[in-house]
Order: structure tokens, then C-alpha cells, then sequence
């Protein structure tokens, strides 16, 4: 949850966040599409959840995908090469450290990295500097304030807590969704358009209630435990409580609710 | 906003109503339409923020308007004579002892009623009966707690908390919108289907900038300073900081977020 901290490391980890990417792949990146032979950025592709996705939907387009962890990198790696493609190169690099020469791509896509930096806006514009002029970056956030469900509940809002706790103390922000136009614009990028994609799970929709409410949002959350226990901000008991009541939601009359923001801008085309 | 409570009654409470059904009104009733001949009930149209909406988008369905309150009612009938609309009657009656036979209606709508009401389901039941073997039920309902912004206030979230505690008070919950779906399953209505309608604003929308954030949301908490002083839940300078907290929103680097939900369910076509 950190700037060092690595997304699926863990195998549980690892299947949660291909559990996420299957179910979400639709809603986050039906219109994402690079046209052929442009040259792509991903910055910060962890162990690859939406790097298949992204090269499968744009197949001639050219995709360089980075992150801080070789570990990452390696099992994204195998991901994209199970899947059979081959526009896809990797490269260990640190976002702010990165090893590219300016306006060398003609797009950058960033999803669920800036929640983890300190600095987000800093990012954008190292980020932004690497684009052509007209050249476009989308960043994908979620923002756990957005979360809400039926039958609501306070330890279930609490065990949320937690998690929105750590991510600030290791320097991140859970809420940072909400703030993608601001954020986007003061980074510099022009014609910046903002679009929420909110996930509604009742039990109508059943592969939603599993596959999002169970096995991403609340096995997400669930993650953080020992971690929580350890910052001494929450007690089993008042946790595994919320946890309890995340699940509750799933049950016939129950609903949850969340919501995505993904904003897209364009580097001026002035000189 | 008890179940003897009206929209509607002061002047500036109806101009809000009308900023907010004119803002909305594409939002809310894009894919709402009645085939020609059908008979519909709106139940609960206050001073007709959505029925001209309604009788205008389906011109040749005929529409039954009821109102508790005679007031509202002829506010409602002077609007849809200026919009020269003639499928309108209009009937005083309470929505729990209506003047109508059994399954004499093709369709109900039910918009921003709900949340006023202590026992929902039961009125739910009494319009699922006046409809017609498969006949629709459409139902429109705000859930406050799907608001959240930038910058975060806890300020603002109190101000708001002080609406939905005196919606509580009244027997009313403010709440509602994430429930439908239970809602209306439990009063025995088949096929429901919810989407959730989020208004998402930032500066790139003056439009819902003001006709939303300022002129909807944040003037619905304003209007009930006077009350929630005279309930005890909280004080001038509390409450005035979560208003100016509210207004901050709509600077050029706020968003604002909230979330409407309609849902559709039909009548058994068995006997």
C-alpha cells in the first residue's frame, strides 16, 4: 500500500486481482482502444490484471509496460505470453525515475497506481512529459469513499476504514477517484474528461455479487487484517464484524455499491 | 418530510424542484416512455416536477397524477396547462386508501415518494395491486448516502446527516435508493431490474454545476437549517460550515458525486 508496496506478490493476492480484472475488464476499459502502430505507454502494469486486456483490445498497437518490482514484471511477463501476444514489452523502471526519452509515446495509460504515491500530480507530469503533443493519457482510479451497501452497517464501514487508514499512513490515498479531473488538469493536461463507472451488484446479477462484491471488494478489504491489527486501528473482534456485514451484503436482498473514475486528457498540441 | 409533509409548498422550495427536474429530467427519464393508449398512475406528483416530463415524452398514454396535498396539486395542474398538455387528470387521494379499482392501470410510476413513507413495501403492494396483469412499475428514488465530493468536508457530511436525520424522525428514509431492488422484490414484483443514474460534476459541467450541486443539493440541505435547529441535531455554526463546505464543491477544482436509482418490475401475468 506504500510506494514500495507491490500488488500481487501473494498468490491469494495474485487471484484476486484476476478475479477483479475478469469481472471489471468490460466496464473500465470498453472504450480504451490505440490505434495500430502507436506506441503505448503502461505505467505501473504490477502483475500484468489489465495488461492482457489492454494489448488484446488494441492488438496493433505497440505496449511498453513498466513497474517498480521484477517480481511483478516476471508474472506479468507469463501472463501476456500465456495469452499469446506479442506487442507487449516489459521494463523495470520507477515512475519517477523512468528511462525514456521526452514525447516518445503517443499515449500513456495508468490504472490503480496513483492511489499508492504521495505525490500523484508529480507523476502526471513526469508522465505527461514522455506524451507527443495530442497525445492522450488515461488514468483509472477507484475510490473506496464511494462505497455503500444494503443492509448498511458501521462495522462494515469501519473495516473500509482501516484499509483507507493504511493506504494514508503508507503515503497513498483510497479516496483519490473523486479528485481524477482536478488532479488531471493541474497536472497540465488539457480537454480532461472524467467518466465514473459505478458497479451495482444486487442479486439479480449474480456473477457481480461473486465476483465483485465477494471476491474483490470484500476479499480486498479482508487483505489488510494483520496489517490493521498491526497499526493497532482496529480489534479482531470490531473487524471481523465488518467483514461479517461486507459479506451480508451478498446474501438475496442485499446490494453494494462502488465506483470507478476514469479520466482521459491530452497533452497540448502547441509547442 | 413526514408522510403529511409536501414538496413544493414555498416558493423557493418549488423553484428548486423545478431546477432540479429540469437538470434531471434527461437523466431520470431517458428510457421512460408509454406506449400510446396505456392508462398510467403517477402516484405522489407533488407540484409536477416529472409530470410534465412524463405526459410530454409519452403524449398519447393518458396519466392519472395523485397527490395527498390539494395545494400541490393545483400547482401541478397549472403547469401542465402552461405546458399545453391535455393527457393529465389530476385526483387529490392518499396513496394508502386510493379511489381506484383493481388492476385498472397499465402502469405506475413512483418518483421521490418512497423516501417519505414508513412502511414502503406496504404501498408498493397496494400499487402493485391497481396494475394489470403484466403491467410495469417504475420507481425513482435518491439515496443520500451516495453523496461524497472534493474537497472531503466532515463539515458537509454532518450538514447532510442533519437531512437524513430528520427524514428518520418523520418515518421517512433518506436512504432509500440502494434498496429498491429488495423493495420492490418484497412487494412482489417480478423481472426488477435497478440501474443506478449517478450525477457526476465537475467544472468541465457548468451546467450541473449550478443546476445540481449549487441549485439542487446543496439549496435541498439549506432548506432545512431552520428545522434540524428547532430537532436539536445541530447548531448554526456546525451547520453553516458544512453549507459553505457544500458551496466550496462547486469551485473550479470541486466534484461532486450523488446517485439517483430507478427500477422497473412487473406484475405476474398469471391469474
Amino acid at each position: 500500500m506504500s510506494e514500495a508496496y507491490v500488488h500481487g506478490y501473494d498468490p491469494r493476492e495474485n487471484e484476486r486481482l484476476q478475479n477483479q480484472a475478469g469481472t471489471l475488464a468490460d466496464l473500465l476499459h470498453s472504450d480504451t482502444f490505440y490505434p495500430p502502430g502507436s506506441v503505448v505507454l503502461e505505467a505501473g502494469c504490477g502483475v500484468g490484471a489489465q495488461t492482457v486486456t489492454l494489448a488484446r483490445r488494441s492488438s496493433n498497437a505497440r505496449f511498453t509496460s513498466i513497474d517498480l518490482s521484477a517480481d511483478s514484471i516476471a508474472e506479468a511477463k507469463r501472463k501476456v505470453g500465456s495469452a499469446g501476444l506479442t506487442n507487449v514489452q516489459f521494463r523495470q523502471a520507477d515512475i519517477f525515475a523512468l528511462p525514456f526519452a521526452a514525447e516518445s509515446f503517443d499515449h500513456v495509460f495508468v490504472c490503480f497506481v496513483l492511489e499508492h504515491l504521495s505525490r500523484p500530480v508529480e507523476a502526471l507530469v513526469i508522465l505527461r512529459g514522455l506524451l507527443r503533443p495530442g497525445g492522450t493519457m488515461t488514468v483509472i482510479e477507484g475510490d473506496h469513499g464511494s462505497t455503500y451497501f444494503h443492509p448498511d452497517s458501521s462495522a462494515a464501514h469501519h473495516a473500509i476504514q482501516c484499509l483507507v487508514k493504511l493506504q494514508q499512513l503508507a503515503g497513498g490515498n483510497a479516496l483519490i477517484g473523486r479528485q481524477l479531473y482536478p488532479l488531471m488538469v493541474e497536472a497540465g493536461l488539457e480537454a480532461v474528461h472524467v467518466s465514473p463507472l459505478m458497479v451495482y451488484v444486487d442479486s439479480s446479477r449474480p456473477d457481480l455479487v461473486d465476483g465483485f462484491t465477494r471476491k474483490t471488494f470484500t476479499a480486498m478489504i479482508e487483505g489488510v487484517r494483520k496489517s490493521a491489527m498491526e497499526a493497532g486501528i482496529t480489534d479482531p473482534e470490531a473487524f471481523d464484524a465488518g467483514i461479517r456485514d461486507l459479506r451480508r451484503t451478498a446474501e438475496p436482498d442485499g446490494v453494494f455499491c462502488y465506483t470507478f473514475f476514469k479520466g482521459v486528457g491530452e497533452k497540448s498540441r502547441r509547442a
